[in-house]
């Protein structure tokens, strides 16, 4: 047993997921989730996810070894402050927070070395476009990335066992300062997920064309940008306010790049769009290389949760 | 049988897909395939495809009852030129470009009522980010429509016959006018295409950032961009020179909601933001429901034909 209680805040998707693994894996002697929902709740009392299902701070905190925070980021400053209060000297607190500068800055304001705890960020690199407790699966962060964002309030005893507890879900660790995970993860993940809901949007509004023809037509390529931008609202509205500055900067190269590409339309200079497009294919084949497109399992088990919630 | 003797030009993904089609549900005596390509056509060959496999125009033209030009756009007025030279009075000739008002002109320079040919522009919007006779199946038309384009150069008879010929791959059949037609397709496929090339190339070229660190955390969300920016980049290319106005407009309505978006996250509108995500949310289920997100049995060809070129 890696922990003797351990605590888990929010039971959404990645939650859900940890959850599935602490237990299945037995790494955990007791699992405690919390989440203020009850629906979500109640799902995961149904999925039989943890030994201890609740909406109480404290039950959960109390005695705990290790606290995992796998909330929406911006509610982390607010439930720290109520963990601090019960927490116990010597826990590890981490989090599954998209966004680590502000995630840590909030978790810290509470939870400290000079408070007793240890803190160690954390960022599984995983997920898929839906949400809650019933769309989890323990296969979830096979073969991903986490990142472990050590600081100040780290110890090398509690990075060792966050990375066997994420080795554990057959997960590959890796440590990065909080900053240099910001910045990287704006350009793999942020961005592109806001472009994803702001062409749903632009192609959603367009006057002048029916709704019904859009959807109908979707398979011309509309629909793999809906299938990113189904993911969850909230979540994604956190994750652009908290890392605002990375992700505005990168908006704006984006757009230079896209001005310069509707100059090459305009002005039918097709050997420079034909050389973007050779790169392109060509970074495609680095990520296929990389083993980091979505796996076969996966798409089996995304489409047999949509059959089972047809 | 529907036809005598069917011509296809250009043996690619869309191509080698109705070949295989045409061969297998016997709608075609004789199957002729032209590529300019002789790899292609090596391929064409080892893989059965058709009776005939030929570079010469005029032996695919001869005789022939349909005609189907399934290569880039920009080569359709070239190919017409010398199709004119060979074709027998009242062949159909059709084909399978995704922009419709360009490819109709440019087929119709020398092919037309005139001339003594009927002309149906057609549209299957099928397609995978594959390209090549290799990556073709039979079943990649399953479910999906394909739009006809009718003008003042084609006649009920072809349109029927093609009809049937598409409805015989599994496909759904629209009739629709060609500026609609390039309207509609800017919207779900053209302008989302070239997103996906614009921002896989703004994270690639990222000053600062590590191209193999990019690769490494792709799964955050870059991934997805990278397999449809994987795309055939002669097509493409085409696509965005031939429906040039259409697709300039888009392109400044898509910057001008993206800047939106960019004020929101400056501005804090959480709300705002909130708000577009929860209606993104809706269009996907849009989408499933309409059935026309990629279905199973495609992914699982597409996992088999990366696997066999592994």
């Amino acid at each position: 047993m890696l922990f003797s209680k351990a605590f888990i805040l929010g039971i959404g998707l990645i939650g859900s997921s940890l959850a599935r693994n602490l237990k299945e894996k037995q790494l955990v002697k007791t699992l405690v989730v919390y989440d203020k929902n009850k629906e979500n709740l109640e799902k995961a009392k149904s999925l039989n996810l943890a030994d201890v299902y609740t909406t109480s701070i404290e039950e959960g905190a109390k005695d705990a070894d290790l606290i995992i925070l796998a909330t929406p980021v911006c509610s982390f400053g607010e439930l720290a402050k109520e963990i601090a209060k019960y927490i116990k000297k010597g826990a590890i607190v981490s989090d599954v927070g998209s966004v680590k500068q502000y995630s840590l800055q909030e978790i810290e304001k509470y939870l400290n070395k000079a408070t007793g705890t240890i803190v160690v960020g954390g960022h599984p690199v995983a997920g898929t476009e839906k949400s809650g407790p019933e769309n989890g699966f323990t296969s979830l962060f096979k073969g991903r990335w986490c990142i472990l964002t050590p600081d100040e309030n780290s110890t090398p005893e509690a990075i060792e066992k966050l990375t066997k507890m994420w080795e554990s879900c057959d997960m590959k660790v890796d440590t990065m300062a909080p900053a240099h995970h910001d910045k990287v993860m704006a350009a793999v993940s942020h961005l592109p997920q806001l472009i994803a809901y702001s062409i749903v949007g632009t192609v959603a509004d367009l006057e002048g064309y029916e709704h019904k023809e859009i959807i109908k037509y979707s398979a011309g390529g509309f629909r793999d940008f809906t299938r990113i931008a189904g993911s969850d609202p909230t979540m994604w509205r956190d994750i652009f306010l908290t890392n605002k500055q990375t992700v505005l900067e990168l908006i704006q190269r984006f757009i230079e790049d896209l001005v310069a590409l509707e100059r090459n339309i305009r002005w039918d200079e097709g050997d420079k769009m034909f050389e973007l497009f050779k790169r392109t294919q060509k970074i495609r084949k680095d990520v296929i290389e990389a083993k980091q497109d979505q796996p076969e399992h996966e798409k089996r088990i995304l489409e047999e949760l949509r059959r089972k919630q047809a």
